[in-house]
């Protein structure tokens, strides 16, 4: 079975089940495992913030940085296909009270400056003032589209004007760093916070780090308590987590295993496939004549997993669990599936 | 001074002022105020409604209304430029957690079938369930458009096959269904619970009536008191409330009333004056090349009060306050200060 | 039927209702209701605080005061029979998520300071701060007892040495200035901020004041408006409103009435009553065999009304409609009903 | 160094490092981690509950319960010392809107049937309903108390027959078990929903158990996912869990060398020990005229860590990371420290 599904189901190989078995812990509630600790430098490193603090899933991570950023009876500025908007339960509204102005960032998932200016609501006697911009990069719901710096920026400039702090849903933010061939720096250098997934194509099996400034990471260290992610010899996932670091020179693997699936795919009677510039495929199968479900049990039976992703949609997420030689497969699968 | 910034500047005239003065009254907490008691039967009666309750605000009673209707954990369904959304300080995610999910109503502010449709979320591990739509009728931000019981309908039957209950926020429901010359209760029948205003254009001084089954009024009523809402010899407020309701006829001399003014100002060099539906008239001032607050400070010179109404755009209000003369004399302020 | 349940039953006379006829009105939510202007300057200046603000309900009084001192992820000191925490549906959780941490005011219901000091939490990485101290005076549960200005003083002192604001709810401040022979200023001086009710024993219809600093009141204007308290011509409750506050003179015969009830209820068989210190008589009925609904029956059939109030108890709340030969009579029905 | 802080400070052993290195692994986001789900079994098994979950934390398992079990707008009771009162941020409160009604569980902390019935509040107009009750075994701030089935199955009853549901932190609850030498089963059939520690005496790196019926745990997997607490390959985690489980039998050790370490320091002069019934040894040092951090600081120069415990107080707390010649040395060096 080639299992497209998600990057988040990429296994821990045996360098990490040994990171993890050899792992120096400790009680991260002291701060006391040296791993973790190290894994937050890191981390912070990587994306050139002052601090970084490990959470249990990217979720956590995203959600405590908005009620960290933010006051009581504030809103904030999403983008409609935003994993924050559609797939965290509502957790804006839910922790943190916050009012939700989502805006359409088009293509490629990102508002543009003009829209920030026009989302933007000042305090006043009626009105919430808006209090966060929650941004994604790579877009997950757009197809992966890695966005550069400059949109990023330009974003976040607006924003900065504002006074309104800006945090980056940068849940695969590595594979967007790679394709766009720069350092992950000049995405990260233009927002306040960032979130970043490890157990994604970076492979590890658990965790995700937020980063940014040391005021900022410890005021979150604090909320992750409240919402119940302060662990404690956290090195045993910690020490994969320093090894899924290495791991960021791969993604650029996925990425060519996605467009060759891609390619391999695009001339499938009926199918309609984006072209992906990272490790996400969406291909169009209403051409097909069938549901997404259907065509998934049909893939399923041919060893081919891969995700329902909306009206007419399905998602193929490369990763470092398939080679090349599977995404061969996948195409024959595919192909044969829908012949 | 003419004043044409809103219908609630509407003062009590002498009838209402006896009927504040001379109301029976009681402990309403106890229940046993016989004036608001009759106020809230002919309420429920005119919007063919179960039961109904008087609340302070018609702000309070949107609230109270999408509280009783969801579940904790829900999304809400509002039009992007509705008054819930835009003017109650972020109530609905403040007061009960709903996140927001804004559609836009086009040029009458009501989203269509289709478009509940797609607003609408199954709850699944991922993603809140949608527990609400909330409608506005006169849409106000849209220029008090008053939209008619098909397109109505059309939305709240969507969302009745979807299992999602329908709030109608009516502060000026009355005058929809006096231009569109139909029965409120067609308007409102359409839906699960209504809230109008007796503090606008029917001229009470203060008090908005919340109108659904008698299960949902009971249980608004329990949260009206979370609020803050519970009074006590509310006939004092409640008699004039029932004097207002005498004078829905009157709101259509409102509505010949605005007709005559954006007549009159149509001519104006450098305006671009919205027909109006009911009692609002929108002017686009941006072809004066002032701001819209200059060009207030200029009525205000003139005798004329409005009030800003977002980007390049002035409101006027017609109201049982002004009359055709000063409708007349509003022109001429108008004329006067852009001339 | 003399009913002695609450004084919030009192009935406007003729002259308040005169003062709701006559109003000069306005507009409040441009500020421009000149009678409710005239009477928050009053409020503040009878309490001694910078500013005040109109609310519809004392509940909706503390409840703001809740919300405008504290941040969000707090906790608020509170007595254990205090009506915010008894009487208000757990408002202070709902509206401010605050966790409470009630102590146990013993006889008079408020906390010394060494109590004060010994629920406070400092803030730190497993425990929320303490952000608001809550006292309440008279206080109604312990039976309407008068707290000195030193108790207060005490433990607002207290709360003050460590950095936490106090609120005061004062629903009935007056009853308890009068009884103590003190200006109300000698306890609204130890707070921050304080609500005091005109619809109980100081006779208007509807409202309670909300009194602080300038900034305080500012912020509570804007809450109001979150909570939907924000109404128009708010003159016509307002001018009652004023002259309510010439009634602080009449309690005192309140206080007198209460006393004669008391006396002439003392020998009645079965029957232990406190010997009342304001407006607020208890009677711990258990030893007439009976439950307190079933005296209340007795009573009613009498003429009488009161109040059930916890296991054994009933409370008789004397008020501006009951006369001295009122109560004359009250207590030959009390006589009677458990002769 | 021999660290008494806390028995959250184990560190995995061989076998549990091996189990991590070891586990089979899946994406438990889609149920797929056959390692947790065997945990998952297993531990509902182990506390006679239809179904189990994993969380992070203790925190999370206790938060996540409160929200499952309640509605908007109730209350909760609580011990006035308990952990989720105490330690957890407020997070009823925060997360879930409860009004708090802590009790005085007395030495044993646990509240009686009685108090149970007195803290209940019935639903009414002017009252948040009771809503859930929250038990602890062993109670950590009373000195890790073991608190027998009758007096669990007394609170619960109470609660059973008001219709409130009884959740149990559970951290040390096989603690409990093994002082009180019964079935574990024999406390948590008195309740709705239990919540026990792996990573506390039981010697796994992270990671607790949340049980309850199916319904339950069902509703309370989505909330986790609302937590943050929707995890990936959590067998890495679930593998040292399940080797965990077979640790019960081991935690007798540790509750002799608590009273091996009791018995030892009872004759320090200064030291007031109170007798151990689990693992926690607490000692009031005020006689020793010394503050607690005070005493930490000698007792660290040593080269024996505890931690301060409230006024005057010092908690120790034996665990599977030292042995009995630990606590030898633990007695000479407090003996020494406060020579």
């Amino acid at each position: 079975m080639i299992d497209l599904r998600s990057d988040t189901v990429t296994k821990p190989d045996d360098e990490m089940r040994e990171a993890a078995a050899g792992a120096a812990v400790g009680d991260d509630v002291y701060g006391e495992d040296p791993t973790v600790n190290e894994l937050e430098d890191r981390a912070a490193e990587a994306v050139g913030k002052e601090a970084a603090l490990f959470v249990p899933t990217g979720t956590m991570g995203n959600q405590v940085a908005a009620r960290v950023h933010t006051d009581r009876g504030q809103e904030a500025v999403v983008e409609r296909e935003s994993h924050v908007y559609k797939w965290e339960l509502g957790g804006f509204a839910q922790h943190s009270g916050l009012q939700l102005r989502p805006v359409d960032g088009g293509s490629r998932g990102v508002p543009t400056g003009e829209q920030v200016r026009e989302a933007y609501v000042a305090e006043d006697v009626h009105r919430p003032g808006t209090g966060l911009l929650s941004l994604e990069n790579t877009h997950n719901s757009k197809g992966g589209v890695a966005i550069d710096p400059e949109r990023i920026g330009a974003a976040a400039a607006a924003a900065r004007d504002l006074g309104v702090p800006v945090h980056l849903d940068g849940a695969r933010v590595f594979n967007a760093a790679t394709a766009l061939d720069v350092s992950v720096t000049e995405i990260t250098d233009h927002v306040d916070s960032v979130m970043f997934c490890l157990s994604k194509g970076l492979g590890a099996p658990i965790g995700s780090m937020l980063a940014g400034s040391e005021a900022f990471v410890e005021e979150a260290r604090r909320t992750r308590k409240l919402f119940g992610g302060g662990m404690r010899q956290v090195g045993v996932v910690a020490g994969p987590g320093l090894r899924a670091l290495e791991n960021v020179s791969d993604l650029a693997t996925d990425h060519e295993n996605a467009r060759a699936l891609a390619e391999g795919i695009a001339d499938v009677e009926g199918l309609s496939v984006q072209e992906p510039e990272t490790n996400i495929v969406l291909a169009d199968v209403s051409g097909t004549g069938l549901e997404p479900d259907d065509v998934l049990d049909r893939l399923e039976d041919r060893g081919v997993r891969a995700t329902p992703f909306g009206p007419g949609t399905v998602r193929f997420c490369t990763h470092r669990d398939v080679d090349r030689e599977d995404v061969e497969r996948a195409v024959e699968g595919v192909s044969g599936a829908l012949a």
